[in-house]
């Protein structure tokens, strides 16, 4: 009879027990170790603390589970067993590495400690075993430095400075000119060094060493970055992290050894190709250190046929067996091939979208599979210039990728001067320790924006984001020295005014202007898109205010438009001093004169519009914004009417500028936000609308009378109650069905409201009566759910408020889910009940955010509409948001 | 067995078969009518057509239901018996008045028509029957005249007119000259002048009179007047109206003939006397026009010594009966009494709070339904000055009591005039035909205003209420010349500068400056609001900044203050450039340089508010508005500046207004109602809030000290999310705890926030985790749920949306419960579900509704707060509140 299940938690799985089904006990290497081992590979043998043992040492107030130590032991006895070697034994001592392994990769987690099991005697064991004094040494300072660094937390440059004194001494300059003695003198001052930083003797004894690193791989799940990371990624806490403990294979055992990396198919491109590189008698940690450059993966065929076949082999079925572009490690010990993990390999936004619709075309997984592979932001980087990979080179540092595409410039050092000197022939790239509201000028006209410090939601990294240029935010390897105006990364200098490549997609940081791929829809992109059009369940439409606009929309797949501003319209060159004589008209004959100016020329754009989306509505707004925004400001205006009036010579213009500045002073306003716009100047001067109308209407007769099918849908912006549309459609109504029937023709079209404000949503049951769709200004609806105004607030308090997480986000960029999306909730409730059939959809930048399509997702809207570059991320975003839907209804 | 009941329908009574029960059915004059006859007292025998009937013809498409017709001829014929009289017979003709009544009285509703049933042959009979010929004609003209103008809507100046020749032509001024052949002429006339005016004969047959007059009593129903009042006072359309026929009595036979009105209790006063007038030998419209100076009642005691104790008695009996003060009217026929109606008397507000009272101590009445008997707003106006009804004279002309209160001043017949003559030694009165936003700044200093045109929801009725000043619109005998700059009234001449008295509390013009009784407290009111007070359940608190202000709070029976704005203590004169130099710091050191001198400036503040509301509860909001309130204006200060710099006179001056230049370009913003404000500054710069809580901690121990029990509730302004709460209330809670452990003493001491944006609503549960206590600020809520600032609204397109009924009412004095009375039962539900014991209340404007306050008891709210001066109309309208929620839940 088993004891009571409490009593014994099994807390420890040989890799042999694994499997990829316990991804979530074993964390991703755990299980990736344990599949490996049980489709027969040749992984070195160890086993899997589980994440519920991670868990319960939280629970425990950080100690261990009971049992725990127990089955550790009885784990290790197995892989003793296995190698032939004992833990601590000073002839034949096991040595192993400690890694941790989440549900996903995830940054922040400790580091891997290898040759754990090394002291003074099992030391000697290995020396005898391998008959190589300066590898036995050479391997025990680095157990020694990095059980020091990663376990016991002693700064790692420490020891770097201490091998550079000895090397110093010596007068050698590489790692590789140290002897065994030297490596032994290195060995003892790192003893000496743990000691004074830790006051404790560094722990000789293996099992004790081992203790150490699992609670340290434990503690790392609650360590600062880790946090910070699933907090931006929205990770749940409870995850928890395993612990794998794995026997030492040794690559740097000679010439027939070797360690290395590779993926199953290109990362930057994908193609179908092993890609990788790897080094001979060399551990990995050389690899990533990049003091020796290491040979491309296929010259393996060449120097080890046999193994590179077995590799090649291990490759294919890996990648058949996760259906999966995988990212391999292996090392060769003494011409042995050892595979150490498998997982899904990171690639670029391009790559991504090629291997997902590779993997469909060679039958490997399914369209939806495809699809939910490749993230809608990735799509969007597809589109953003990006280093061309055929000139990629080594990156001086690298950082967190905080906004996508890349771009080259010349090095500026403040704010002020990448003001000073940027234009479209000088791009500049502003580089700082990290940003603040005062560099916003800078910011704004920079090619791109590098940072030392600062996370993904560091003041650089939003503004990068909101002004859509590529940044690079907490270079930890950065150095700046704003006096001597350089920095240096990894040994690069670089000086103000050198040329550097940021690339915001990957987060690198390159020396000179690497050569940029400008982002380009891709035929496996606009596959990829065509199976997540099949799937989505939302329309995505455009915002395009001119006909090119709306063909760019069209182009990219929009599906009507969602936001037509005719404002826009009204500030063109020619027609700006039509409309200020409108706003300067004392009677409404006056005022009729110039709108009658006005009409063909709306009507113009409207056919131009109409005509691009033939077939396909298109929503026009109304004019919407305040009078004044047509007018000169009181300052400037006033100014030169005091010179005017000083010289006198021009009484007529004099006359006009006075006329203009009475106006300006008449209709200004303390919150412009929220003062005479929109609908509530359709009231007050119908004449306005009414023309507009007019011309929507006589451009889609026009259209019809030639053949197409123009879509026009009115939009009545501003709504706050059901009397204000009542009365402006009712009137427009009459206005459009006297244009048709003058014509004698018929015409489809539609009469709908903007829903900004509260009040809209809270009442639109009501509206709902009215209007035949609903359009959701969310960006007007954020600034007066939260009484802020865009303007005022981004720079002055949001991006803080971002940045000392008092918000989770801007939400401006990410949609509130517990004000707005709880009005939106309420709107789409209460609108649907009074009209099954009403139309509803969002426009403004909420549109192409995939977080905000998912909350239109499940608000049941009908479409989203963005800016035509970011329809692509709404189409793939959208069809997320339904296979999330299905999900979540299962 | 009877018929169907459809068939049958009864829509006609007898007044012997009516009574009050019926009141719903019958009309306020039917029922009062049917009561009077039952009591046994001689009203003249009559019938009444139901409501009922009158919804019937609606629904009939305006034909008069199955068995009206029928039903009418038995009562009629019931009448004819009880009379001895026939309708149309010639030799002893039956008469009649007809009379709209619905259930409650109302303007707008048709007139009476009198002497029904004349035509040449009847009038033979009458005046054979009479003896009197001239008297004959007499009654014939005014038939036709009041049949004319009432029920054909022939222009009634018109016959005037005619009357005015036939006098011109006689050579004779008084109606009182003209013979019965005068009369006679008048009434071919009349007959002539209606026979052009409708293009068809004047209705002969009696029957077919009664027929019209029926119909257009009933068409009178839809009028625009007495649609508007309905709309006005929240009045359904399905009530319909009565029809009251009845039995002609004549006043006008001779001087044993009369007709009066009286009133149980003077309405002025309340005084327990009976108040009223007659005539000898004349009919009602004369006690009416005003031609005859009528005699006071009392007189008739001497005049009619039986008739008058027969009146005394019928009066004492129907008051008696009805629980209420009555309005009578009689008439005395030959020295026979008949009583024509009885209803509650119209009374003014100071007599409304005396007879309800009175009521009471005689036993007649409860406490409760006393307090039901006086409106809200009747209180505020017993507050308000009022005409001296001692010296009351004749209006020269009525309209519509649009804003309480009296005053008096010269008259001025533009806006322009108005600003420039008023100032508080010669106030003025701005007469307009009607007033618009233009006129907006000569109405904000005028005494009074007077308009010949609009209704209750008029630019200038929202406006004068808004302003407080006294207004009297609608007033439509005012007969204007803006030309002459005069105006003429009933006869009466009045030119730009002379002065008139206007009592915007009955809706009533005077000549001279009347002699004025400020609004004050009496007895009686205290006693009623006692009795307010034991029913209402809302807690009624005051807005108070100052010392002063709390303390006139709490003599009008604040129970609390719930908003106490610091910011005017920043304006004040010596603390302005103290708080201005903390606004120009430079470095937080420099900040708290001026916050160390403010510190001991607030307190004493604090000190003095929380001593004058010594163990009441005071809500101190922390500061709240953006920080360019307290510096210049950029205009002037630039101009300012560039006068220094060309003069360059005073190097220091010009650096301090440089600096203060510079900053007030920083900290300029678009729409600063929702910019960097409130606790958004309180983040930002948590210096000042700091102070102000220390301020407010070290007031509060001061007064603990000397025995006192100081109550502060700090409240946090503009919190949009909790996160902003928890930052700041963390901060200000540590700050707090700190003085009070420096002290080493105890005081009680409250945490919350005020809730005044629609996201602080929506997310009510989780700030009430964090809050002690909710203030709704429905004033910023109100602009934020509507995305309108009331700067700029309200002049320029608020009020037109009033006028125009886009809106019911401005939703900044009557709280709008679709948009904002929704957010807040959103706040109130979660705000309860997460703490059921947090304490609720509204302050600003909407505290001292009527109507928002009857929304605040239905939502539960604890207390309501409104300025000092509307605390008594709060405590009324709370109970009347209370009352009709336990209507509501029988």
């Amino acid at each position: 009879m088993p004891p009571p299940a409490a009593v014994m938690s099994k807390w420890v799985y040989p890799f042999r027990e694994g499997g990829e089904s316990m991804r979530n006990l074993l964390g991703g290497k755990g299980a990736g170790s344990a599949e490996m081992t049980k489709a027969g590979m040749p992984v070195p043998p160890g086993f899997t603390i589980t994440t519920a043992a991670c868990l319960e040492y939280y629970a425990n107030d950080k100690d261990f589970p009971a049992g725990l130590d127990a089955q550790v032991d009885v784990a290790l006895a197995e892989v003793e067993s296995a190698v032939g070697r004992r833990f601590g034994d000073p002839q034949n001592p096991l040595l192993v590495s400690v890694r941790s392994g989440a549900r996903v990769s995830m940054p922040g987690m400790m580091d891997t400690v290898l040759n754990l099991g090394l002291n003074a005697a099992t030391l000697e064991g290995l020396i005898a075993a391998t008959g190589d004094a300066r590898f036995g040494w050479d391997a025990y300072r680095r157990f020694i430095q990095g059980f020091g660094s990663i376990v016991l937390g002693v700064e790692s440059h420490t020891f770097e400075d201490c091998i550079d004194e000895h090397k110093a001494r010596l007068g050698v300059d590489q790692d590789t000119e140290l002897s065994a003695t030297d490596w032994q003198a290195v060995a003892d001052d790192f003893r000496r060094i743990i000691r004074d930083a830790t006051n404790a003797e560094f722990p000789d004894d293996p099992r004790r060493q081992l203790d150490h690193a699992i609670r340290a791989v434990f503690d790392s799940w609650f360590g600062r970055r880790a946090v910070d990371y699933r907090r931006v990624h929205g990770l749940p806490d409870d995850w928890g992290t395993a612990v794998n403990v794995q026997t030492m294979v040794f690559g740097n055992m000679g010439e027939t050894s070797g360690t290395g990396v590779a993926f199953t198919r290109n990362p930057n491109t994908g193609e179908r190709e092993l890609f990788g590189e790897y080094l001979l008698n060399a551990q990995g940690e050389d690899v990533v250190a990049g003091v020796r450059t290491p040979t491309p993966i296929a010259t393996l065929e060449t120097s080890m046929p046999e193994v590179f076949g077995q590799f090649e082999d291990y490759a294919t079925r890996l990648e058949q067996h996760y259906r999966e572009m995988q990212d391999l490690e292996f090392t060769i010990e003494a011409g042995r091939l050892y595979m150490l993990q498998t997982r899904a390999g990171k690639r670029s936004p391009a790559a991504a979208v090629k291997i997902a619709v590779d993997l469909v075309r060679e039958g490997v997984i399914d369209k939806t599979t495809a699809v939910q592979r490749v993230e809608p932001e990735q799509v969007g980087a597809v589109l953003h210039p990006r280093v061309d990979p055929a000139h990629w080179d080594h990156p001086i540092a690298t950082g967190l990728n905080a906004s996508p595409g890349a771009a080259h410039g010349q090095v500026v050092f403040t704010a002020d001067e990448a003001a000073e000197l940027a234009d479209a022939a000088h791009p500049v790239i502003l580089v700082r320790p990290e940003t603040s509201p005062d560099d916003f000028h800078g910011m704004a006209v920079s090619a791109a924006i590098l940072t030392a410090r600062g996370g993904a939601t560091s003041h650089a990294a939003i503004v990068a984001r909101q002004l859509g240029i590529p940044a690079v935010v907490g270079c930890d390897a950065l150095r700046l020295d704003l006096d001597a105006k350089q920095f240096t990364a990894h040994g690069v200098t670089v000086n103000a005014g050198d040329v550097i490549t940021v690339d915001g997609t990957d987060g690198e940081v390159l020396t000179g202007a690497l050569p940029l791929i400008p982002g380009s829809m891709t035929p496996e992109l606009e596959e990829l898109l065509s199976w997540a059009d099949e799937i989505r369940r939302l329309s995505t439409w455009g915002n395009a205010d001119t006909p090119e606009e709306a063909e760019l929309a069209r182009e990219h797949g929009a599906e009507g438009i969602g936001l037509c501003r005719t404002e826009h319209m009204f500030r063109e060159g020619d027609r700006l001093p039509i409309v200020q004589e409108m706003i300067l008209a004392e009677t409404v004959e006056e005022r009729q004169k110039a709108l009658d100016r006005l009409l063909p020329i709306q009507r113009e754009d409207f056919v131009g519009i109409l005509r691009a989306m033939d077939g396909f509505p298109v929503v026009i707004r109304l004019l919407d914004p305040p009078l004044h925004e047509f007018l000169p400001d009181h300052e400037p205006l006033a100014a030169e009417l005091a010179t005017l009036t000083a010289d006198d010579s021009d009484p007529e213009r004099r006359a006009h500028l006075e006329r203009m500045l009475r106006r300006v002073e008449e209709i200004q306003e303390v919150n412009p936000m929220l003062g005479l716009r929109g609908c509530r100047l359709g009231i007050q001067q119908p004449e306005v609308y009414e023309m507009q109308v007019r011309a929507i209407i006589e451009a889609a007769l026009e259209l019809s009378a030639a053949g197409l099918q123009p879509r026009p849908k009115i939009m009545i912006p501003l709504i706050s109650h059901v009397n204000e549309l009542r009365k402006v459609e009712g009137r427009l109504h009459a206005v459009a069905d006297e244009v048709v029937q003058d014509k004698g023709a018929t015409v489809s079209y539609e009469f709908g409201t903007m829903i900004e404000v509260p009040r809209a949503c809270l009442t639109a049951g009501a509206l709902a009566e009215v209007a035949d769709f609903f359009s959701f200004g969310t960006n007007d609806l954020t600034q007066t759910t939260y009484g802020i105004s865009r303007d005022d607030a981004e720079g002055k308090f949001l991006i803080d408020y971002v940045e000392s997480e008092i918000l989770p986000s801007n939400p401006f960029q990410v949609m509130d889910p517990d004000g707005v999306g709880a009005l939106l909730r309420l709107a789409v409730e209460q609108g649907r009940a009074a009209d099954p059939d009403i139309e509803m959809g969002i426009c403004g930048e909420h549109g192409g955010d995939p977080a905000s399509i998912g909350i239109c997702e499940q608000l049941g809207l009908d479409y989203v509409s963005a800016s035509p570059f970011r329809i692509p991320v709404s189409r793939m975003a959208a069809a997320h948001a339904r296979l999330a839907g299905i999900e979540r209804d299962r």
